[in-house]
């Protein structure tokens, strides 16, 4: 499993706070703990208002004086995108592009430019898709346009939109088949299980992300944007792989329960 | 779901005891608990090594004194069962029939004089299944069998025999996929998820059996033996119910985490 250690992100308020007044530590020190609990990539969000590309350029040097690890940068705004690509030390990814038309022309020149790896979010203009048959064409549209700009397979990460259970009872099982179907066609094409809208109005909400988060990786999801410091969420990821037969003997397993990492 | 309380299990030195002590409060305290936290019926294992069919028959009795749910008694001993079955106040459950030859033939008498649901385990003098397929074919002989005598599918329980991932990394794998074949096959048949065996061997087992049961309610299984005190097992099987779509606008979710019943 891959997953992007979120706890940099401007929308948290200590986080805006932190990028505002210039917080190296704290937000170097959030940085190398997620990446000690186990993080392949550190994500960063700046949208928060501020002079967005100044910001990203900031976080951008800043986290990688301290971890090894890639980073995977979000924006609604192709300038900051841009500018954090312009910084990155290795290949990282950017979050995301979809097939809404003034998105698509926005970021793929960025794509073709950088080589990152990236986010491919199932939408169009025609908005949020309603079917799992939806979500397989707009996928269609974003994964043959990404291949004819030269992007690997390998480098693609589809996320199929998730969308809170709480307003319809299909959307769950709908999200869940789009992932098992889109893992079906495309074998080397990662798949995101979007783990905060699931639980989106509910109470308890950690809960409803464990399952979803459990169960995606069943049909196919690989990458989780979450948070690794979460031992509880971490631990059963841990012990979905071993129940997946992804984890021989389920030697990660015990050693990561010796390390005392693992904890039911 | 259906959930089968396992409480009062004579393996466990504490309820040998109890049994042995004929200490009565303790018992009928376990099951009234077991009925509160949200078990469909109480399970009952008297084979530790006494008179089992008096134990049975004073276990039988003393359970229903107190809860109105029905129960599931097991036990290698075919004389246990039928004092069991022979003293139950309205249609309990018995765990289980095989398609190994003795058992099938002790048992399907029972079955058809006193019409109780059944657990019909997918094993046959040929032992353990090794393959989905072997599973698919043993349940065709039982569910055949079963239908022949007069079992209605929706008093039968499927349970496709569970073994420790540890041992081997498709064990998981493969009950997960005999569940979805079978529930596809046999849609008003119950599918039971067996949640100690696949943690066998493991350390912080609990973990284990967690993920599991969530997958295999996914894949189509509806029934489980387990601990109904265990709060942190029944909140995520209520999270997995809203994520399936059981549980309209995740009503059943909502009331559980006000109750206290559900948590995070």
């Amino acid at each position: 499993m891959i997953i992007v250690g979120e706890l940099i992100n401007s929308t948290r308020k200590a986080i805006a706070l932190a990028i505002e007044q210039r917080d190296q530590g704290y937000l170097q020190d959030i940085a190398r703990r997620q990446a000690e609990a186990g993080a392949n990539f550190i994500y960063i969000i700046t949208a928060h208002g501020g002079d967005e590309v100044a910001d990203m350029i900031w976080l951008v040097d800043l986290i990688q004086e301290v971890v090894d690890i890639p980073l995977c940068i979000d924006s609604p705004n192709p300038q900051a995108l841009e500018a954090g690509l312009s910084r990155f030390r290795q290949q990282g990814m950017i979050n995301s592009i979809s097939a809404e038309k003034k998105r698509w022309e926005a970021v793929l020149p960025l794509i073709i430019k950088y080589k990152p790896k990236v986010v491919a979010l199932c939408m169009d203009n025609s908005g949020m898709p309603n079917t799992v048959e939806k979500r397989l064409a707009v996928a269609e549209k974003l994964v043959s346009g990404l291949r004819e700009a030269g992007v690997a397979d390998s480098d693609i990460y589809l996320d199929p939109v998730v969308k809170p259970i709480c307003v319809n009872n299909q959307y769950g099982l709908e999200v869940l088949q789009s992932t098992e179907q889109l893992h079906l066609k495309y074998p080397d094409i990662h798949i995101i299980a979007g783990l905060s809208n699931i639980s989106h109005g509910l109470p308890e909400r950690k809960l409803i992300n464990r399952v979803f988060a459990v169960v995606s990786a069943i049909k196919g999801a690989d990458t989780y944007i979450l948070d690794p410091l979460d031992q509880n969420m971490m631990s059963l990821l841990a012990a979905t792989e071993a129940l997946a037969g992804q984890d021989d003997f389920c030697m990660d397993y015990i050693s990561g329960v010796r390390a005392g990492r693992i904890k039911a």
